[in-house]
């Protein structure tokens, strides 16, 4: 059995740590903080400390904390010949200053209180020792089916494609409301659309599923729409629309 | 029992027939169009026409053609003192140039031979004569479990508002397929993530449920993803994190 110590007490280390306890098959040794409020409630369940010179011994160390902080940590840690992993979406593999490291990414979006399904949950991993990469793709596949090997220079890009997807998604669905608030529409009338959007997406091409007066390049409509928009609003959706339009003039597809 | 006659064969025409057809306590006595092959697909169910002068008698008469051509396709029609509507969500009821007019707008992103369940389909309906409304709501009740009283100024920012959460949203999605393909990762990877972001949208306001550099304003990472991306795709990465930034600054949520 793999043994496992989390170094972090933040959002994506407790959703994490609760995963590990969770699968049978995976020794979760200890949890690290220094703020050890934060973990307290670990406690009953496994060993807490907020003194890196108390780590135990484990198959695999990995540190779950803010992005920043990655490079420095690592330098803190008296770990040679360890593997240590980070679990960023955003940092190079190479800013962890250790002998043997590793990526440990879940792609998810985790909010504090929202319990997630990990097993579902796509976890990239990337070691530096390619001996490494069976150990961390052993510890991965004990909490999700779905495990993908993806290199520092994949990943950011994979990143960058999370934040637009997801985050960016999020952002016009508040835009959406907004108009629906100010308008005494029930924003609840697009959520059927909105999910019918998302289910299209998992059996065509987004590409081919494009709709909408963008796609037709319906002037008369798009300027309408325009000119109830101010602000940033407004140029998101100019610039949104233009890069409809050139996309399926450049693809040659029907307008 | 309601009668109905279809005025149109296209996509919403089609997807609107055979709901119709599935409701036992609905009669669609006849369906139009001006290209009969449309619409041969339904001869063995119902009457079918590509003769205006030959309209039979229906309590409602739904036009279901493209938005531009409603206002003079309705001059047509020699139908006084009936019920006529429409299915759009951006043309205002006042372009039927009839007696009694209203809107029956099925609020969905409908594909060609892609089947929909049409009682979670949103339906917005309004009238110009109060009495109408009770006939319109009735007779979409007999397809859908959603029904919402809109009214035109209402209905011309849902439908603006669809075309963002809907439409872009799409878009937003090709752009992270295409920033996969390009860096060989395999765009599933991100299907959870949208999948949860929409689920998250059903159970609280988008507002609360932003995360990302945007959010969090982590400058670094967004010059980073910036420099990733050139042409339309740059644009639309600063515009909607410049909108991002200010909505949680003028919210004054922590950052």
């Amino acid at each position: 059995m793999k043994s496992v110590i989390i170094l972090g007490g933040g959002n994506v280390a407790s959703h994490l740590t609760r995963a590990f306890f969770k699968s049978k098959k995976v020794d979760l040794v200890q949890v690290y903080s220094r703020k050890l409020l934060q973990i307290e409630k670990w406690r009953d369940k496994t060993s807490i400390t907020d003194d890196l010179t108390k780590l135990k011994d484990a198959d695999v160390y990995i540190i779950s904390i803010s992005d920043d902080a990655i490079e420095q940590f690592s330098k803190e840690l008296q770990l040679a010949g360890k593997l240590v992993v980070h679990t960023s979406g955003s940092v190079h593999m190479d800013a962890l200053k250790t002998d043997r490291k590793g990526v440990f990414y879940p792609l998810q979006t985790f909010t504090k209180g929202k319990k997630v399904n990990f097993k579902k949950i796509p976890i990239c991993i990337e070691t530096s020792e390619k001996e490494d990469l069976l150990t961390l793709e052993k510890l991965a596949t004990k909490i999700s089916k779905k495990v993908f090997i993806i290199d520092s220079d994949q990943r950011e890009k994979l990143h960058l494609g999370a934040v637009i997807v997801n985050n960016f998604t999020n952002h016009l669905y508040s835009i959406g409301k907004e108009i629906c608030d100010k308008n005494d529409v029930p924003f609840e009338v697009l959520l059927p659309l909105i999910e019918e959007t998302t289910r299209k997406v998992k059996t065509m091409a987004p590409l081919d599923a494009q709709t909408g007066p963008a796609k037709r390049n319906d002037r008369k409509t798009i300027e309408k729409q325009i000119s109830q928009l101010t602000g940033n609003q407004k140029e998101i959706y100019k610039i949104i629309t233009q890069s409809i339009v050139e996309t399926y003039k450049k693809n040659g597809k029907e307008l």
